[in-house]
Parts: C-alpha cells; sequence; structure tokens
C-alpha cells in the first residue's frame, strides 16, 4: 500500500502542475496515469508538436512543457504509478480514500484529485472472437517494459507512428518480429515507414501488407495468430505475443461509477474551488466542467492552485492555511 | 481618438496575456497603463527577481517573463498608451465606451477590461506645501522622455534605485543634476550608489546628503527649491525641474468612481465570466476578487482567456463563436 496526502489521477500537464501547488502547501502527491508515461495527450499524442498558448511562451514543444512541470514539480518529490488504470475507489471510515488500480497497486490517500483529461486513453481493440481470453496472456495493447519481449515472437499490428516505431525497436529486442497492416501505405512518419521497409527488404523483419487480423489460438496462452491477405487466404503465424497498436480513444472509464454528477463524458465541479459534489474528491482540467469552461491547460492550472487551498483542510485538518508568494524566499523554503 | 475593440486598463501580465487570447478570437486590443512601461509590477518592482510558480516554468526572470509575454502578444499587434493613467470612462449611446487619460488622450472601445493589478501605482509624494502648484510646471514624478531634461537645471530626490538611476542617466544629458537625499547612504544597489558619489567626487553631479525638501518657489513655474540640512541650515537651489522619486504605492485611483461593486480595493466579478456588474466592463487579475480568489498571476492567465469568449458577443455582434485550438494550425491562421 502506498500512503500519500494526495492521489492524482493523471499524470498530465495539470495533474504535474498540481503538485508543484500542492507542494507549496506541504502536501505531498502520488500520480497515477493508465499511459505508461507522464505528460497525458501531450506526450502520447503530440509530443513533438509546438503548443502557442501556454502563457509566457510564445511557442513551446509539447513534451519540453511536460519535461518542464517534471522539473517543476520535483521540489516536492512525486511518485507515480504508470501503465496501470484506476478501477477503483473506496471511501475509508475516516473518510480518506484507498484507490486501487488495474493491476491492483493501492494507495491510501485523504483526498483524490481526477485530472484525467478526456478520460484514460484506452486502445482500440481489434474486432476479434476470444481477444478477452488472450489479454494479459499474449494480447497486450501497450508496451511497457520492451525487455518482456527479448528472445521472443512478436507480431505487431497496426499502420501508424506506435506501430512502425515499436516495430523498429523490438527488431532488435525479439527473436522475431512480424508487422501486419491491412493497408499497403503507413499513416505515421515517412522515415519511420522507409526504416520499416528496409527492415523487411533485409530480412530482419517480416512485413505482411493489405491482410486483416481474423483469430487467435492457444490453449489458455497465445499460441498463434492467423491473417488473411486480399486474396482471402489464411496465413498462420506462431507467436508469443500480438501487440495490437490501432491507435488510443479516450474513455471516462470506472470513474462514471464513482457516484460524481457527470455531464457530456465530463465531470460537474463547483468553480469555487473545483470539488466534485463528494466529499474529498476533486476534479481539474478537461475532464471537469462548469459555466464558462474552456478545455485549454492554462485554465486546468489555475484549478489546480485554486483547489489546493481547499484540499488543505483535508490533509492539515488542525492548522490555518498561511498563503505566502514564491518570489520571496524561492521553492526550497517550502 | 484611438479606436479599438477592447481597451485593456493594465499592461503587466495579465494585461499582456489577454492581448494573445483576444488576438485568437480577432479582436484588437488597446493598453493603457500609468507607468511608462509595460510588465506592471514585475518590470517595476521586482525585474530582476526570479519567479518560480508560473505554470512550465521552473524558475523565469520576471522581465524575462514580460518580454515573452509581449512575444506571444506580438501577432496580434496590441497598441500602447504608457505613462498616463486612466481618468474617466464615458458610455455612449450604443454602449461602447470612451476612456479618457490623464493626459486627455482617448480611447474608443467596444468592451473594457480591468487588469489593474493592486491598482495604478502612483508616485509617494513629498510633504511640501503648494506641491500641487508646481506639479506639471517644473515638479514631475516619472522619468518618461529623458530628451525633456536635455541642458536643463534637474534636482533629484530620494534614495532608492530609481533616483540613483536617473541622476546617472540624467548626469549625461542635464546641463546641472543634484541629487538630494535625506540620509547619508542609500537604498538602492550599491554598485550604482558607488557610481553616484565617483560623479559627486568628480565634479559631475552635486550630492546633497542628509537634507529635506522644505520648499518650492516660482512664479506659475518652478523656479528654485529650498532644503535643509542636517544642521538645519536652508540652502536654495536654482531649478528648471524637481524629480521626486520616492517610489510608488498601488492606488485603486478613479476606477473606484466607476460604479463598480468594490470589495477591500478589488473588483467584485462573476467567476462565469469575470464581468463586473457593468455591462461590457471585466476586471481580471489582481484586481478583481470572487470566492476563492488567489491573487496568482497564473489565476489571471485563466480569467483573461475566459472572458474573452464572454466579451467576443459585444464587437461581434453577428457572429457565433468558434473556438478553435491553436495546436493545430499554429498562431498565424487566427
Amino acid at each position: 500500500m502506498i500512503h500519500t496526502d494526495l492521489c492524482i489521477i493523471g499524470a498530465g500537464p495539470v495533474g504535474l502542475f498540481a503538485v508543484f501547488e500542492a507542494g507549496l502547501l506541504k502536501m505531498r502527491c502520488h500520480l497515477i496515469d493508465a499511459l505508461p508515461q507522464v505528460g497525458g495527450q501531450l506526450s502520447e499524442i503530440y509530443p513533438q508538436k509546438p503548443i502557442y498558448d501556454i502563457p509566457g511562451y510564445p511557442e513551446v514543444n509539447a513534451q519540453d512543457l511536460v519535461d518542464n512541470l517534471m522539473e517543476q514539480a520535483k521540489p516536492f518529490s512525486p511518485t507515480f504509478t504508470l501503465g496501470e488504470r484506476v478501477d477503483h475507489l473506496d471511501k475509508q471510515e475516516d473518510g480518506s480514500f484507498i484507490v486501487t488500480t488495474s493491476d491492483k497497486t493501492k494507495v491510501h490517500a485523504q483526498v483524490v484529485i481526477i485530472a484525467g483529461g478526456l478520460g484514460c486513453f484506452e486502445p482500440r481493440k481489434p474486432a476479434i472472437e476470444n481477444l478477452e481470453l488472450y489479454e494479459g496472456n499474449g494480447v497486450t495493447y501497450m508496451v511497457k517494459d520492451p525487455e518482456k519481449f527479448r528472445d521472443k515472437n512478436v507480431v505487431l499490428a497496426g499502420g501508424g507512428d506506435s506501430a512502425l516505431d515499436w516495430t523498429i525497436f523490438l527488431s532488435k529486442v525479439a527473436k522475431k518480429v512480424t508487422l501486419v497492416h491491412r493497408n499497403e501505405t503507413f499513416r505515421g512518419a515517412p522515415d519511420s515507414a522507409a526504416k520499416v521497409f528496409d527492415l523487411a527488404n533485409n530480412g530482419k523483419i517480416d512485413l505482411i501488407l493489405s491482410a486483416n487480423l481474423k483469430q487467435l489460438s492457444g490453449n489458455g496462452k497465445l499460441d498463434s495468430v492467423t491473417f488473411m491477405d486480399k486474396s482471402k487466404v489464411e496465413h498462420v503465424i506462431e507467436t508469443d505475443y500480438l501487440i495490437p497498436l490501432f491507435g488510443l480513444s479516450p474513455k471516462l472509464g470506472p470513474i462514471a461509477d464513482w457516484g460524481l454528477s457527470i455531464d457530456k463524458n465530463a465531470i460537474e465541479v463547483d468553480t469555487r474551488d473545483y470539488s466534485t459534489g463528494v466529499e474529498r474528491i476533486y476534479a481539474i482540467g478537461d475532464i471537469n466542467t462548469y459555466p464558462g469552461k474552456l478545455k485549454l491547460i492554462l485554465c486546468g492550472f489555475h484549478e489546480a492552485a485554486i483547489m489546493m487551498h481547499s484540499a488543505f483542510k483535508y490533509v492539515y485538518p488542525d492548522q490555518k492555511l498561511s498563503f505566502k508568494y514564491t518570489t520571496v524566499n524561492g521553492v526550497n523554503s517550502f
């Protein structure tokens, strides 16, 4: 069991800045994110894209912003559980919560802050019979630790950047890599596509184009994958793993069942402190809604600052909050 | 008369960022500030101090932040009236406003945004009889254009950085510079103080220490200033100008008389759009108040973004606002 003051669900830009604002009030944070890295959409969807609407940055690369927010949070030593989805929230008798993830990690916290962006990004899944049977038993949608695939047979499926990048990377790690894609061309970066064609031409990987996933076989654990090519001929490939990389789509997920007031996939909050209807649960950033709401990162920053002053009373019930400006003595005095 | 969509009172960090947010909605801004430069408190009070609580900046020098905000506003070509205080606000029949400054500059705008920080920084004035008689007639509290003092006799009074810096600067411009200070030592940077003592030792300026302003004389226009030294002896110095630099203190100023709802020197606003009780007038940044308000620059940024979406209807009454993210096509597409 991990013990912390505040459990922040979502390690995107707003969740990361919340660590800093919590730190100024001497509250410590543990962050959980379903993605395998921090940064939320910025790192997952457009790490190399410039952003123009962060105040004080005429232009900033999305990943650089994430790196800066991590640096800004660092003095307050946040801890992280990544690549796990929050599944359960259990209220304790004293008002605190125990949060449980999909991998059964448990976090005990006085306050829960949902900074979940558009929700957790769930992998788009291929339409194959018995898919669930093999999830976790050979089928995986995310490469959290590439070492897991060392000297194994791996089949990847997809045509975007993730499929191309992981094919290139795993070609140096796995025993054999096969990439299956339903089209003749790739959606990903031309440079990555060229590399993948090179690997195929040099016999480093097997590349199967214009083919669709059909069937999974195995006895409790994946043994082989069947594809159908454009001539409607079926092929069977023996493999230890199948990694379908068909993109991610945001889902509110289990949060929808926590008794919060939801309007159009967003959590309704009180603009005085961005609290939800459930005591000790706050929602900040793109996942919340209120009259006038704009889904901008800079608005999430404001919401994080304001809500911390409200959450303080649950972490330090006997103390009066004293507000100090960082400009006077710097961050280390906090 | 200057014509603009939005008249922003206050060119501090929040006023500057408001230009950017307005620009994204195709609204143009004119900014007015009582200080002679943009940046508000950041530039005036602590330009070289690091700030730690701007999201995405683990540390940023106050003046650098101002420069970045100017750069970010630049694509939307804001215009400025600096060194003039806003004195009057006149509602027109069509709902628009004419704003008039202390120097009679007039700005016509559809919407007025008060981003006035702690209010306008008014100079602390020396306690001398008939001071008002000579204000604008030889007595001035701010060096807006140093050329005004070329080949003139100038007396400066004060012991802080402004007094030291302007003494050094004007020693190269004016015919004769006299600096009068009530103590033997200076509050300003030691390096600047050393330079001032050097100038005095080399006969480039007259330095009068442990002396107090006593009297102003002249016939409608300042002719001479009388000081009393520590031995209680009075000295008369003939001069064209007296520049008392005793620091600035924030005042809400004439804004207090515009029929807005004021609570403890701050303007009460509606958190849905940061509008005041008077239609077409908004208040953002440290000058406003609402339940949960924190006087943080980052909160002002949020308020600026939100209020623009409300102000849009007054500038484009026939258009529906369409919200676009800058990340998609950059700033130049706006």
